[in-house]
């Protein structure tokens, strides 16, 4: 059996696991990243975690046959370089999957996390066995990643797959990129809570949502939870964020003819509340032909998709 | 040298060219399709056209590598099915690649128009040297072509491409696919003059258009002219479609990353007029890397860009 090291790299915690050639997770440990410390020595420091899972799994270190980074922001994965990561600013411009490599003596690879969701759904999740993958991750933000061909497509800078990005309305709401009518404005996760409050002021239905609250406030968590326990508003509101999920997938899938659209992140544990309605709608206004060829389905990988996605990458590098 | 056989075949005629293998014409004929013939009259037809056409050139048989036949609807370039041809429809169904290579006895290579266009740019025009390429054609549809990694991507039921399918407006136009608020409806040429008229009839700004007129009235040619002829309502409304077509090309850029797009058709003709409001508009709403990245170019393949993209069919498929 060949096992491969997950690292799941984000600027409060490190996650890494090992995993075998069937996505299991045999070991995973969480560390603290120390995001403030200076590249070299976030280096050493991360060897040292590498060396301790590895060490904890009774793993011999020849058995792991690679390991992958997945980091957040821009990477380039074929120099192995962290270009630009807002949460750990001292990595920026470093080398790190060569850095890694030369560390902990194992095949190092290094991709976004976006990137790296795609391949463990690819490898080991919902989208094994198809070519033709559109991964999405609705969250705080919406990102993807593109499978063509049975290879990762990653563009002409490495910024391919901002799924999240496309303009659904021209003239609508003020994107964090700038841009207007960002899909992500509509189905992230401030879009959500923002058209929940702004009905509940309305008045527009009552709603049982405190029943559903942690200390978190409104969240698309309570949303759906209220959602799945019969709120109207809730139901309201998952079920508009479905109908204009609907509309990109529309527009991903008359541009792209993918065989599968996987939809992860937390915003999907709304389950078939979000994806009956996204279904609908893409139905509507896809092209007939394509629309019914593609499958929109829920990512398989849940709690552990960063640890197992970031494996992937090593996987993927060395197939 | 190398020769190939482009074969563009629309409804109303044939048009069959010999290139050499830099994409030089060097003859070219047109003939009626007769559309309304059966299906094996239909391609006995297009095989004496194709004879008569070698027999012109003067070139020996053997020196001609394999013929491209670019066609309009949907067609499966790996058996060479035309699946369904508006304009043709004896031909829905035929498997017309194999029937006209055991006719003329050159390897015939089949593809959709659009996929067409897109290679002969590839091969022979702006996109020349190029690896991640998104083609668009502006008339009266809107369509276009991807190459990702130097490969034609077709999708998964031969429909990727539908680049005039993405919604830009959720509730805005009805288009003729079904879809409301695709981008063709707002610079393909139906919307481009609809606008025209509209801000005529509300006295928006004075127009000389009148000078400008053929006998198909108000067309995106005629305002073209008049724009670059000073007229100010022409100049508004082909900046106004530049800056929706800036819309697109930003999703289009945060989607796939692509290192240039080239825009082809009819309406590609007002050149920047056009494109320098929709660089702009896709500078301001794309990610700047990406962003910065791509060229926005006009096609370089004016009217013999049919021949010459059905000829590139073959010249890719043989390479």
């Amino acid at each position: 059996m060949n096992y491969y090291l997950g690292i799941d790299l984000g600027g409060t915690d490190i996650k890494i696991g090992i995993t075998d050639n069937k996505g299991n997770i045999h070991i995973k440990q969480s560390f603290p990243t120390f995001a403030h410390l200076d590249a070299g020595t976030l280096i050493k420091h991360f060897g040292k975690c590498v060396e301790q899972v590895i060490h904890n799994s009774g793993f011999k270190k020849k058995s792991i046959k690679g390991a992958g980074i997945g980091s957040a922001g821009l990477v380039n994965p074929e120099t192995g370089q962290v270009k630009y990561v807002v949460n750990i600013q001292t990595l920026n411009d470093c080398y790190l999957a060569p850095a890694m490599e030369k560390k902990i003596g194992i095949p190092v690879f290094i991709d976004n996390d976006a990137n790296a969701m795609t391949l463990g759904e690819f490898h080991f999740g919902a989208a094994r066995g198809y070519n033709n993958v559109i991964a999405l991750t609705l969250g705080t933000g919406v990102g993807g990643g593109l499978i063509f061909n049975g290879e990762m497509y990653r563009g002409s800078t490495y910024s391919a797959g901002e799924l999240g990005h496309i303009t659904i309305e021209t003239n609508g709401i003020l994107c964090n990129c700038g841009n207007h009518g960002c899909i992500e404005q509509y189905v992230g996760r401030e879009g959500i809570v923002k058209r929940f409050k702004k009905y509940q002021k309305q008045k527009k239905m009552k709603s049982t949502i405190n029943k559903f609250l942690d200390n978190d406030g409104i969240t698309p968590k309570a949303i759906s939870k209220a959602a799945k326990a019969g709120d109207k508003l809730s139901r309201l509101v998952m079920e508009e964020t479905g109908t204009y999920l609907g509309v990109a997938l529309a527009s991903y899938v008359n541009i792209l003819d993918p065989e599968i659209i996987v939809i992860g992140g937390g915003i999907a544990n709304a389950g078939d509340l979000l994806l009956k309605p996204a279904r609908e709608e893409m139905m509507k206004r896809a092209y007939p032909l394509p629309a019914q060829n593609v499958k929109i389905v829920r990512a398989k990988l849940r709690n552990d998709a960063g640890i197992i996605g970031s494996a992937s990458i090593a996987v993927n590098s060395l197939k």
